[in-house]
C-alpha cells in the first residue's frame, strides 16, 4: 500500500517538477551535494579558499578530506565517518570542514604525496598541521576504517590551537 | 487527500531517515548543493583546480559565476539563468561550470575588482578571457537580468577558443 502511494506520489513530483524545467538529454540529474556523502547533515566548505576564511574567522581548526569517488578505501573510510554520529557531532561543532576531489594549489597539504583518501588538519592560524598524522609510516596521513580511535586522538591535538605569531 | 498523503509520507520519511543519524542540535539541515540554486540538473565543478581540469581535458571553455547568497543582484541573476532553459542546456553542454561564493588567489578572474555578480570566461588553455565582457564599464563582467542576450552573445564567443600556443 505505502509503495504505491510512493511510486504515485513519485510521479507527481517528477510530472509537476518536470514542467517547463530544462532537462537534460541523458534524463533527470540527482543534484550534486556539497558533502558528496561525507555528513549530509554538516556544513561543508566549498573550496579551501572558503575553508581558510571560515577557519580565521571562527578561530576552529580546518579539516579536509581528500578523497575520490571510485576509490574503495575512500568509500570504506567514508561509512565509518558517516556512521559515527561522535566524530559527525565534532566535526559539526569544532571544526571548519572541507571534501576535496581535487589537490589545491597549496603544496603544503600534501607533504608526503597526494594519495587519497587523505585528512589534513590546518590551525586557524593557516598554518598545516604536518604533525598530526596517522599510523603508516609510508602516507602519513592516510586512515583506515579501523583507525577512528585514533582520527579522534588526532582531532583533539588539532582542537588545541596553536598561538599565532602575528 | 494528496496533500495528506504527501503529509504522512513526509513524516515516515522523516521518521525512518532520522533513526540512529546524527542530527545537529539547531535540527534537521537541507543538504547543501553544489549548484547553489544556479541549476540543480547541471554538473558543477566544485573548485576552479577541478574547472581548470575539467575544461583543459574535455576541451570546453569554463564559464564561473561569482555570487553571494545574500546579495539581491545575484539573487535575480539567478532567476533569469534557471529560469531560461537555452542558457540551461548550453551550460549543460557547451560549458564547464563553476559558482563561487568565494574569491580564488588567481587575480586574473577579477581584472576590475571583486565584486558579485560577476561572469568570467577562461579558455581550455587556461586562460582567462577578460576581452569578453557585459554593457558595464566600471564593471566590465557585471550582467544584470536585462542582459541575456548579451550573456549568450558573449558563451558564443567564449566557444570559438583560442589556440594554444603550447
Amino acid at each position: 500500500m505505502i509503495k504505491s502511494l510512493l511510486s504515485a506520489l513519485l510521479v507527481l513530483v517528477a510530472v509537476s517538477s518536470a514542467f517547463g524545467k530544462y532537462i537534460p538529454k541523458s534524463g533527470k540529474r540527482i543534484p550534486q551535494t556539497l558533502s558528496r556523502g561525507w555528513g549530509d547533515q554538516l556544513v561543508w566548505a566549498q573550496t579551501y579558499e572558503e575553508g581558510l576564511y571560515w577557519s580565521r574567522s571562527r578561530n576552529k581548526p580546518l579539516v579536509i578530506i581528500f578523497h575520490l569517488a571510485d576509490c574503495p578505501h575512500s568509500a570504506a573510510l567514508k561509512k565509518v565517518i558517516t556512521e559515527d554520529n561522535d566524530i559527525q557531532k565534532r566535526l559539526d561543532e569544532d571544526f571548519i570542514i572541507l571534501n576535496l576531489m581535487y589537490e589545491t594549489t597549496d603544496k603544503h597539504l600534501s607533504p608526503d604525496g597526494q594519495y587519497v583518501p587523505r585528512i589534513m588538519f590546518v590551525d586557524p592560524s593557516m598554518t598545516v598541521r604536518a604533525d598530526i598524522n596517522g599510523r603508516y609510516r609510508n602516507r602519513l596521513y592516510a586512515y583506515e576504517p579501523a583507525d577512528l580511535t585514533l582520527l579522534k586522538t588526532n582531532m583533539d591535538a588539532a582542537k588545541k590551537l596553536l598561538k599565532s605569531e602575528l
